[in-house]
């Protein structure tokens, strides 16, 4: 029987997650990769070397290889003092390739290779490009790492966003979408990692085409400032609105209460837990409530501070594949319909 | 039967040639490596990380790895642009493990797994150590880079070569000296990459001591200010005078010429090849004269351009490996001498 194939698109730890727990199983991943990072180590290496960004793309390497546990903990070493400070191994690593191989998907080729890599990462595109952030008060906000860490927004609102310049898709990931089976979206930041991979060019028009059922893996909490407001079908339907089309068919929602000490802290930020608004009839997506929280205590190295309280509520890795493969199985779906809601 | 047991004892590219070769034989190899470089990627690494030199053992690693032609050039690959520039990708690798492991020989161990390693490389000591220089007019010239850049050398002369502070042997160094069926000193440059070795304590006593046979492969071309009017004995004279006793056994030497072009360039640097002196009824080791020399052109990255020079009259790994391995067996010994004197 042909293995069948799942297209994840996403960036950062979401797609750590999603890609650890899907690894186990027997299906064919390719992981389509955000490309506009440009804050931390990954900034430096851009702006330094002139290299693509290579963070998003290292968590997913390491997410999806099978060699040591010290080859894993050695590409997310990151340097403590003098110059290197805050360069994480793996980021050098890729670096190194691609200046070696004269192309960042080549060097990521080998990358995996070396490190085993069960399956295949595709960087949504080979071209240099940014993220731009425009306001409602018509001011400009450029990159990734600014966008995430500027506080006008939420006072003005967004009118626009877009990439500069301009960025294609790279073939093999538009390829890979026209054939899936089941294509992922998320779990991950909107507007850092979700967005970015609709506004490379034919990434939207591919997942249109393509006969896969597709899935959003709902936000836990929302981004103040960002997505502050949010409910679920709020990020469905813009996401919809992407693509040109409402294909997402499943929207995977956790249900499961963090504690009360957590809450507290992600409120005190401002983060809240994304919400369902009142149930809707002209929902053309069936939402799966599960139990989806992680309890794992995820220990950050000191110079990714930030991750350090933003990671606390997350999805655990097994039970969101597990979905995910019972909703790839059509047999099984009527079972996640009993067991889940 | 059993294995032989080869253990080397050098540092530099003298050791890249030598392992190289041997790694072509069914022996056990064991690299004891020097470890007070402090030039270069492998310096500033040392100053800002507190880590022990890797530029050594990097060479020993590359040179044992029976890892892909991509991953060598990996770990050779040099940044060239930025606050990397000059940085090795293989120094990078080796701090990273050793800032995880805590330790540089760990460190060393897990970066032989990583690579397919043929053999095992020691640093021959894990203290943090520096080479220091008196000349005889009383001055102090501290460090490897600067004595094997520094002018003044020539002028004075040289009244002691030290460590600071004094370093102890790694006890695998001793363990596989005591052995060793063979060990063998160099090729390298005579004060960066051997003498060191001899310096650290207990190195010299487990050499003494040791029935191993013992080769040293004696240098093509003397260094300028250093080595400069040195034969053939001078050089054995020495180590024996540095391992305590008249341990060496055999001694390699090149006889055949570089082309007349190559000599001009050299001896514009004051660099002259080695010569025997006549022969004295004295030695009591036997001199194999053979054509060791390499025909290979190197290309060095740019960050390296010193060895770009200085590595055209070089070994050749297989000539070199041959010869070493005859000695090796008894049985061939006759031969060798037929064959090379």
């Amino acid at each position: 029987m042909r293995r069948k194939k799942i297209v994840t698109i996403g960036g950062g730890t979401g797609s750590f997650t999603l890609l650890s727990g899907l690894k186990k199983y027997p299906v064919d991943i390719s992981a389509v990769v955000s490309m506009m990072d440009d804050g931390g180590s990954t900034g430096i290496l851009r702006d330094e070397l002139g290299v693509l960004p290579p963070g998003d793309v290292r968590q997913c390497l390491v997410a999806l290889s099978d060699s040591s546990k010290e080859m894993r903990e050695l590409m997310n070493y990151r340097f403590e003092e003098g110059s290197l400070k805050g360069h994480s191994f793996g980021n050098l690593f890729l670096s190194a390739l691609e200046k070696i191989n004269k192309n960042f998907s080549k060097g990521v080729e080998k990358a995996s290779q070396i490190l085993n890599v069960k399956g295949e990462i595709i960087p949504v595109t080979d071209d240099d490009t940014n993220l731009f952030l425009q306001l409602k008060n018509g001011k400009i906000i450029k990159g990734e790492s600014e966008i995430n860490h500027n506080f006008e927004i939420e006072k003005s609102g967004i009118r626009k966003i877009y990439l500069n310049p301009g960025a294609k898709a790279n073939k093999k990931a538009v390829q890979r979408i026209l054939e899936a089976d089941l294509i992922v979206i998320g779990p991950g930041n909107y507007y850092c990692s979700i967005v970015p991979n609709f506004l490379v060019k034919g990434i939207s028009a591919a997942v249109k085409k393509s006969k896969a059922k597709v899935v959003f893996n709902c936000n836990l909490v929302n981004k103040k400032g960002q997505t502050e407001k949010f409910y679920l079908d709020d990020y469905v339907k813009l996401i919809n609105e992407y693509i040109g089309k409402d294909r997402i068919d499943f929207v995977t929602f956790n249900t499961q209460k963090p504690s009360k000490d957590l809450i507290r802290k992600y409120e005190s930020q401002r983060e809240l837990l994304v919400k369902l608004k009142k149930k809707s009839s002209k929902r053309k997506y069936r939402i799966i409530r599960a139990n989806l929280l992680s309890n794992k205590k995820i220990k950050y190295s000191n110079a990714d501070s930030l991750s350090n309280l933003r990671s606390f509520i997350r999805h655990d890795e097994d039970e969101l594949s597990r979905i995910l493969m019972m909703i790839l199985e059509i047999g099984n779906y009527e079972n996640i319909i009993k067991e889940i809601i």
